[in-house]
């Protein structure tokens, strides 16, 4: 069946993400409705913020083109030229390779969310600027290193 | 600049549709966005139906994925299993190779619109049950054929 239930795409909350980041995303839940429908190519993850919530620390992609639609309330993208108001209906691209960290956030009272697609590229490293870490997103799991190639833990990297 | 102005990409009328087909779809224009925003890797485009319209006929991809959400109105979802109604923030989902012809039409009185994401793959073949027709889509441009293989001509194929 072609039109997709929501609900038919576990809830998954929680994050990759280490200490410095993780409290960024408190409130930050998502579907993975493309996997749920059988799409391999490109992912498309529903978004849903609660009021507070950012979806992501700011970042960027190496080599994965991103692409995100507000479905539902109001937003802000930030990036490193500023605050840019969202609402529903409203999309933003970020080709690959450009180095402009970004992240949706809901200042608004009220639940919000968007739908992100992006491809997945195997060993892609994303950049967190505001916190000088990167990511290796590999098949072993995430990796995490400060951005002079030290490796990052929690503990005390 | 992440955010997308949907003016920055060229409302394109017309269609790749030999005559038998091109009737279904009068009345429906797009706007590459992804393209506009610099995205290469799958294409985003909105698709604007007027009352009536379709937004092609049906057809199912061998190779490319495909994923859609409206994002204005309402319309069905037609496909071998019959009309699917479907409002502003519904999304379906093609997977690549499954042969369920399947088409968006706007069976409402009001303008409708829906965002469509979809891989690009040089040589790709689509096929059109209705019509007993299927088209290679190459960087020399669409050419279509019979499902027998023989090439259609809108003259006398």
């Amino acid at each position: 069946m072609p039109v997709i239930d929501p609900d038919s795409a576990p809830l998954r909350t929680g994050t990759i993400y280490p200490a410095p980041m993780a409290a960024l995303v408190a409130g930050r839940s998502s579907r993975k409705l493309g996997e749920a429908a059988g799409l391999t190519q490109y992912g498309v993850n529903m978004i849903i913020l609660q009021p507070g919530a950012a979806a992501s620390a700011r970042h960027w992609h190496e080599r994965e083109d991103e692409f995100l639609i507000v479905t539902q309330g109001e937003m802000l993208l930030v990036d490193e030229d500023g605050e840019h108001p969202m609402r529903s209906g409203d999309c933003a691209a970020f080709p690959a390779g450009q180095a402009n960290g970004h992240h949706m956030v809901n200042h608004s009272d009220s639940e919000a969310r968007f739908l992100v697609v992006g491809t997945s590229i195997d060993g892609e490293v994303a950049h967190y600027p505001d916190h000088g870490l990167k990511v290796v997103l590999g098949q072993g799991g995430p990796r995490f290193f400060h951005e002079d190639g030290r490796p990052f833990s929690d503990g005390g990297g």
